[in-house]
């Protein structure tokens, strides 16, 4: 059986900061004929399960425009442009500017992408534990409100039971940080 | 502190099949100023992890064109129009169509965002376990090619460490069967 989609023709819808889109006309395969894929490309991105000393999470509370609502998250950020060599930096840079904290000690626990049915976004998890204050932060985004805060386990899983925390690499975070508690 | 973004205008970019696109100039709370949200909007989709008496985990095999690769998932498919308020439905029909399977016992395991940066894609993701096969099962979706794989858990565990499982839900999904099998 072939499973290859050939890409006939590609229309450019747009060009973003955050993302660009597509739509493919595509070949498919044993003679199924053609289709349209819709595509978003996204240049990657790094989010950190950070861990303190005292066993508990840091989570950042920020507003989503795209479900309109303030939710918890992991810390997280884009690639910037020429970062894909340097995704440890990367995560160490996401990891001060919305915390605050640094570490000596970065694991990376997944590579993964988020939304794979129409989305290239590549995200890497990494556990940040040894974490250190830094006496002068690198500051935060200009566009960005973040309130941070520090939560057990339990509490953390309990914020995705009452949906506070709803996003996917949130809670495959947490999933993480459970089976590796076990 | 305040976190909402107001809405000042919206530009609609694209009105696909599969998701529509708008860029968002936004007011940023505590007079921050202003600021631009590229967004992607999406219908939601289902995804069911599905167990068998044998207590495999059943896998689809697929090419997905946003990263050119053939990956295994747990079965998955948007909402179609009207389907919000019949998720379950939505759960059985595309089970039954990737895999052959039915069920009478589903559970909603986890209702989460894929993307929540700048994607409003809302996932639940389903139990299914007292599989049946159907005798005569919706067919497929005529631009899809699939094959179909039972997997134990470690097995399935070797793919995500292969890469061969690379995507989110899935990821999310048999870190659930792991916990609860624990």
């Amino acid at each position: 059986m072939e499973f290859e989609e050939k890409t006939i023709s590609r229309k450019e819808i747009f060009n973003g900061h955050i993302f660009d889109v597509v739509v493919d006309d595509v070949e498919l395969p044993n003679g199924l004929g053609q289709a349209k894929r819709e595509l978003i490309f996204h240049k990657g991105a790094v989010c950190v399960l950070a861990v303190t000393p005292e066993d508990k999470i840091v989570l950042v509370r920020q507003f989503r425009k795209a479900i309109e609502r303030v939710i918890y998250e992991i810390p997280a950020g884009k690639l910037e442009v020429g970062e894909e060599d340097a995704l440890q930096a990367a995560a160490l840079r996401e990891l001060e500017e919305e915390t605050g904290y640094t570490t000596d000690k970065l694991t990376l626990l997944s590579d993964f992408y988020s939304a794979i049915g129409f989305c290239n976004e590549r995200l890497r998890l990494y556990l940040a534990e040894n974490l250190v204050k830094v006496e002068n932060p690198r500051p935060q985004d200009e566009d960005e409100v973040i309130e941070l805060y520090e939560v057990t386990l339990e509490q953390a899983l309990d914020l995705v039971a009452r949906g506070e925390i709803c996003d996917a690499k949130t809670i495959m975070a947490i999933q993480y940080y459970q089976l590796l508690r076990k």
